[in-house]
């Protein structure tokens, strides 16, 4: 693990003493080199990718039929790839399918956490399509101090949650990568080929990794890439092959399918579409991203009511506000949205347009005091998380190990 | 494969500019810095291995209670690590188990692939212990301009050729990486254990990788290694893990196991001890290493007893000779055994120490003729092969099946 402490140390020194010219964003850092946090726009153009504008969400209503997610009108997913061939595939009622995963470092899953399977159980509903859902436990005991045994066992909790949101069992299959792999020669097939054409150059060049990092790390890639190929699960697609995949994800993950577009026409398969997030904020600033290591900097799924509403209240000291400190000056001077945690967190969690425009108004006026401001989130994410904890303690280990058996979901192809 | 043959030429060209200091010996080349062939002892000081002396042979028939095999008499087993360690368990009737293994590169296995096969077969027999043998399909794969599936078709074709030397297969587990990975988390997850304790670095130095290499060749030497742990094999071993290992194969394949050697204790396991074979030579001369790729410097398993014939006599063109190019030429100065390949060839393949022995003083006086030299071997050879070819033909796809199904085998431990 000294090895990995060092290489995280080294990271994070280059960044103090270089002052960061532009942000850095990849699957294990993302740094921001102005107080502002990180600039999206220039992502997009840093990346290549597209913006999600007007017109696309506007087509998206139309191909479904139904309102945009909020997370679509309110910029949360505001980066994308090849949208509009996904789209041209849903007018002409031809298949495809969503791949998104996740990392089980820790065993409570946070808030930010959950932006990518809501956004993705809503484009699943709203197209109708099968659902892959990655665990990438192997990942985690590659990069983090963690048995195997108990990386395996935070896939199995991660899946509870994720299991928790409301995925249709008949149309989602979630699979950890110790078991699937081990279970699955198209899968491991797969991921050969993508190794056999991607040099330890170019891992090098996408995702920082020098000559004192383990193999293991430097062959991953190939194992995040062979989900967004159908022939790696022939249980789950009827043994079709290049049926195309959309895969929604925070834009940290975008390296990992840079590297999969790149390789895809070479093996005679589609790229992978996306839709890109940006991070949802920790509750000390926007500026930065919610951490599963700092217990305070998140709001848990398990955290109770009674944990919520401390982390929300206790001013400045947890959440970041972006209130007056007195409710004279509130009320004189207005709050300031723009850095506020809470109303941050309400632009996540608060569906209702018209209500958040009315909360943004009066607490830019200073009408609304932070304290109802507060009150309004606590309530809303009270709701959300004992919903949550309700559902999650009614799922038996069966319905986790139906969601985690490969077999052919309910669509025909 | 337009980089990997850069890469093969690259180390050609060096090699033949630097005039080589030392011989090269890796899994991928061979190649001598003299005409007289690879020194083996300055090749034991520099992998820091044990020659294999006369003490260790009288050990192994004192506790199998068999005469040594004629490879360890006559020098083919030449270099081992920890073989005492090994002898000390035999003693006290404690189990070990061995592995060894091979590429499928090509449809037709030659004489020098059957080397380390042979002796592995004696060793089981001598000391009566489980045996693995893995075909590393997938190494080929990544390494050659091969399709999986063409990968796979190889190591089927070659488990025939090495169950038809005749394994018992109670005792004998075959596997193709590319279907027993896929089947089995216990090797997947001592394949990623590994993959965490060897760095980029590590396996530069060892293997000569280069930031060229594809990350499917950089992971591949903990796929080599994990075979050398009984825990990979839940199933053979009736889920004991750390059953002592020892692999016989060719000095070539001792990088990936100095690796193994080097993290086996820090994975909690014991090191593999290993017997390191010389190489087999070609038929132009014992400079060189058979090759499968050029068929005429290899007698191969599917050789009619006609194209023995052929090969073995046509002098010069084919099997390089010691012998003098006249008969009154020979008879005056007599034949030179060191280069000659027909007699090279007999001291793997005549058993007889008495006959051997008889035709050295005979041929090297002149009295015996390159023509009966040659005659002997063929002789030897048609029999050889044509055993073999008869007991491959009797082999059905169900007994090849059986062999490469997991199960435990007829041990108690």
């Amino acid at each position: 693990m000294t090895e990995e402490t060092n290489d995280i140390e080294k990271k994070v020194e280059n960044m103090t003493t270089k002052n960061l010219e532009e942000d850095v964003v990849n699957p294990w850092e993302v740094a921001s080199s102005s107080d502002k946090g990180v600039d999206y726009d220039k992502l997009i153009k840093r990346f290549g990718s597209s913006k999600v504008d007007e017109e696309l969400i506007k087509r998206i209503e139309t191909v479904t039929g139904k309102p945009a997610h909020h997370f679509l009108k309110r910029g949360v997913f505001f980066s994308q790839r090849d949208m509009h061939q996904i789209l041209n595939l849903a007018e002409q009622k031809k298949p495809f399918f969503l791949y998104t995963g996740r990392g089980p470092s820790s065993e409570a899953m946070h808030l930010g956490h959950l932006i990518p399977f809501i956004f993705t159980k809503w484009l699943q509903e709203a197209f109708d399509v099968p659902l892959v859902i990655q665990l990438t436990d192997d990942e985690k005991f590659l990069w983090k101090d963690l048995t195997l045994e108990e990386a395996s066992r935070l896939s199995f909790e991660n899946a509870k949650d994720i299991i928790a949101l409301g995925f249709d069992v008949e149309k989602t299959f979630i699979f950890s990568d110790l078991e699937y792999i081990a279970q699955s020669p198209a899968f491991y097939k797969n991921m050969l080929r993508t190794q056999k054409l991607v040099t330890y150059n170019q891992v090098k060049g996408i995702f920082g990794f020098d000559d004192s990092t383990c193999i293991g790390k430097i062959s991953f890639p190939s194992i995040q890439a062979a989900p967004s190929f159908s022939s790696s699960f022939p249980q789950i697609f009827n043994n079709k092959t290049n049926i195309p995949c959309l895969i929604p994800c925070a834009i940290d993950q975008d390296p990992y399918f840079r590297m999969t577009r790149d390789v895809a026409p070479r093996l005679g398969y589609i790229k992978p579409a996306l839709m890109h997030s940006t991070f949802f904020p920790a509750l000390q600033g926007a500026q930065t991203k919610m951490s599963a290591s700092d217990a305070n900097s998140s709001i848990f799924l398990t955290d109770t009511d009674k944990q919520i509403k401390t982390k929300v209240t206790t001013v400045n000291k947890y959440a970041f506000s972006g209130g007056g400190t007195t409710t004279e000056e509130h009320k004189e001077k207005g709050g300031n949205c723009d850095v506020d945690v809470s109303y941050q967190y309400l632009t996540f969690f608060l569906e209702d347009d018209n209500r958040l425009e009315e909360i943004r108004k009066t607490y830019t006026s200073g009408e609304l005091l932070t304290g109802y401001l507060k009150k309004e989130l606590i309530e809303i994410l009270q709701k959300i998380i004992g919903e949550h904890r309700q559902r999650r303690s009614q799922l038996t280990d069966d319905i986790v190990k139906q969601f985690m058996t490969p077999r052919k979901l309910k669509f025909d192809y």
